[in-house]
């Protein structure tokens, strides 16, 4: 089950999806192909034959665009509290403690299981400042097996970095980020390559001129994927104004931030300007439904964003948001684009309180979380076809504990991809395959 | 763990609860009462102490306002629709079929024991226009042990009700009505009442004058609840202004519909008058944060209407909202709270683009859930206290396959219930109770 173009819904029944040595998807050979008794009968030979089983349907894992891995630990806290005080108090002297590696493992290890078992396959990471502590979520993703993209943090403006937690000079934090390239470059060794390094300004206000645009020459020497957040709050978006004289994403585009493997986080206050430079450069954005709502003071145009052709995906953006489930997220992308399109207050009239036409629906929403993140990243993820690598999950409709309610009566099959959409959790995610290794199995 | 008021947390450390053989809290025994120990050994000679274990907490059960039981069968089903093909295509069909008995017992017993698993404690639910359906589902909520208030629902007007769903009379509909709360009355016996009957005309747009009169005069007679839907989208709302000349609230005080003991649901569209009026007669709200973005256009002014004193608690609206879970309603009333308060539309000056003071957070929505329920319906629950029954959960935050985190270097307890709120699926809720009985025990 998957969403090969965004809107478009494709069940396939009984079909064998075949995959090579080199965790690539060889062929599909569908149910009425005069081949495929013969290759079922091969592979069941060779032991390499997997069964679904009865309530059970593979689904393309799923692209995260947009994770704070250290603030894992605070997932669902301090989410009360005013940006300020959640920075200041809890969120960087957090990132701090990172300078400690015992504790960065435990949190990364932690971290990485906790989305591998909620089916995320692919993770855009922002890890801390710290090399080593990045170095250490490179190898724990390496050896578990999940696809990522991982930058080390650069902080280099003493203006508006905590003193406890910023690089000590622009020059550390550039050779830092170089330092970290060449080491996950070189992580794979001879086997399936899982992690991307991405160069990482945590955005414009946390880092100086020269560190900026130090970074874009790194961006176009090495073809590293880069991630920043842009034009996320009001605070945010009007601070580079000020600043720099221009939007975030002219901003990024001049300091040579802005290529066809940069991701936006948020991007909630884009105009239609900065949507063409984007769609120009072939840069995408991690829209983050959720945290929207405790961060960014309004919801991202998304449906705008899609018709002008912008790369989108989804993000959870932990800890920013509370919910590390990008099925959930899926379906606050939905809410909140309804949310968007109908408006908020009642006490408006109905032809004056939304924005109409901007609602997605679920079959969109999980394309996004998908596919789309896929194209964003560049990468031949986010669909199960010739070509992709075969990041994979096993949905249980029938798993214990779980409000995903199947009425054969009732249902086809594509009531039930809708309802394993809406209803599933992370108990409902049995198996979960990246670049053909299965990394988790709850048996 | 809970909020004895709103905005208030209360975590007691080793207290004791004594519950009494009628289901009722005698009295909580806090960890410095000199009688601690006494009441502790005593319990335990008697084979009554019931301890909780490492990483579990001890939480009032949830009151879910707002449930459409027959529903249950389509959760996360044909959201995407219009709400006209909602209703005519799939949810009036699929009502329609619990004239059938069987299907109607299959379905409410999945229903009562997923919200039990959920730890939803007592539940308010519209059945159908079927009696005999209706008597079913009583009996499941007395013999599983829910706390249930269920109303035969009443569409006697043959103009806005579907021929093949609807009641055959005016007389037939407040007869089957009278029937049911008698049935209903007397189901508990000599055990402990569990089942109160509520008096349920589905909306006024699917209800004659003299049927909603005569609900009103039946209210009166009994001191029955009463649930209905209350100006929940612009159709609704304009509807019943063109019929009646007044708003919804105001029609449903003429009819005698408006009491202690009257559950209105949604009521995004009330006005200031409105509030005053469900105020005046202690009428109260069930606030359904996740169907407002699918079927209201609007999201409810929850904070002003607390202002006002108007009674609050929350619903899950199954099938119009697609999660059974009051943890993840909790979630989405603070969100949309928070949507509210700051505008969706980024194209908005941030001046004029939402309603400042509308947010509530976590500790507020978790006491809608709980004791601001309680309230509504003008029933002892909703709180671990002497005189309110023990309807409560165990939290497991080591459940499997959760991502509910602990940090235990970095949490207090009040980091712990707040992560609790955030995080909590089904799969953390490992014991319930309901009136002292255990209903769910995950071993
Ligand atoms: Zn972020
Ligand atoms: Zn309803």
């Amino acid at each position: 089950m998957q969403t090969p173009e965004r809107g478009l819904v494709e069940i396939l029944e009984d079909a064998l999806v075949v995959v090579a040595e080199d965790g690539l998807i060889a062929e599909i050979v569908t149910a009425d192909d005069p081949r495929h008794e013969g290759v079922e009968a091969e592979a069941r030979a060779a032991g390499r034959l997997e069964v679904l089983g009865e309530g059970r349907y593979l689904l393309p894992g799923f692209v995260d665009l947009h994770i704070h891995a250290p603030q894992w630990p605070q997932l669902g806290k301090a989410l009360h509290l005013p940006l300020e005080d959640w920075l200041q108090q809890y969120t960087f002297p957090l990132e701090a403690r990172y300078a400690d590696l015992a504790f960065a493992n435990a949190a990364y290890r932690s971290l990485v299981d906790a989305l591998l078992a909620n089916g995320t396959t692919t993770a855009v990471y922002y890890a801390t400042v710290h090399l080593e502590a990045t170095k250490a979520l490179a190898d724990i993703c390496q050896a578990k097996g999940q696809r990522a993209l991982i930058g080390k943090v650069v902080m280099d403006d003493p203006a508006l970095s905590p003193d406890f937690y910023r690089d000590l000079s622009t020059d550390q934090a550039i050779a830092d980020t170089a330092a970290f390239i060449d080491y996950a470059n070189g992580l794979a060794g001879n086997g399936t390559r899982l992690v991307y390094p991405t160069i990482t300004p945590r955005f414009i206000p946390t880092c100086t001129d020269a560190g900026l645009k130090a970074l874009g020459d790194l961006a176009a020497a090495t073809g590293a994927h880069v991630q920043t957040h842009c034009s996320e709050s009001d605070w945010e978006h009007g601070f580079v104004l000020e600043r720099t004289g221009r939007t975030d994403t002219r901003a990024l585009e001049a300091f040579g931030l802005m290529t066809r493997r940069t991701v936006l986080a948020h991007a909630n206050f884009i105009c239609d300007d900065d949507m063409d430079a984007i769609h120009a450069c072939g840069a995408g954005v991690a829209h983050c439904p959720l945290s929207n709502h405790y961060f960014s003071n309004a919801v991202f145009p998304l449906r705008r964003a899609l018709e002008k052709g912008v790369h989108v995906g989804l993000g959870t953006d932990i800890s920013g948001g509370h919910d590390a489930s990008i099925f959930s997220n899926i379906r606050h992308a939905v809410a909140s684009s309804r949310a968007l399109a109908d408006g908020v207050d009642a006490s408006l009239p109905a032809d004056s309180r939304g924005r109409p036409g901007s609602a997605v629906d679920f079959t969109e929403a999980f394309w996004l979380a998908t596919a789309g993140g896929g194209i964003v990243l560049d990468l031949p993820i986010g669909l199960l076809a010739p070509g992709y690598f075969f990041d994979a999950m096993v949905i249980d409709t029938h798993a214990a504990d779980s409000d995903l309610v199947v009425w054969p009566e009732l249902d086809g099959l594509d009531d039930v991809f809708q309802r394993i959409v809406y209803s599933s959790g992370r108990q409902n995610v049995r198996k979960v395959w990246v670049a053909g290794r299965a990394v988790v199995d709850k048996g």
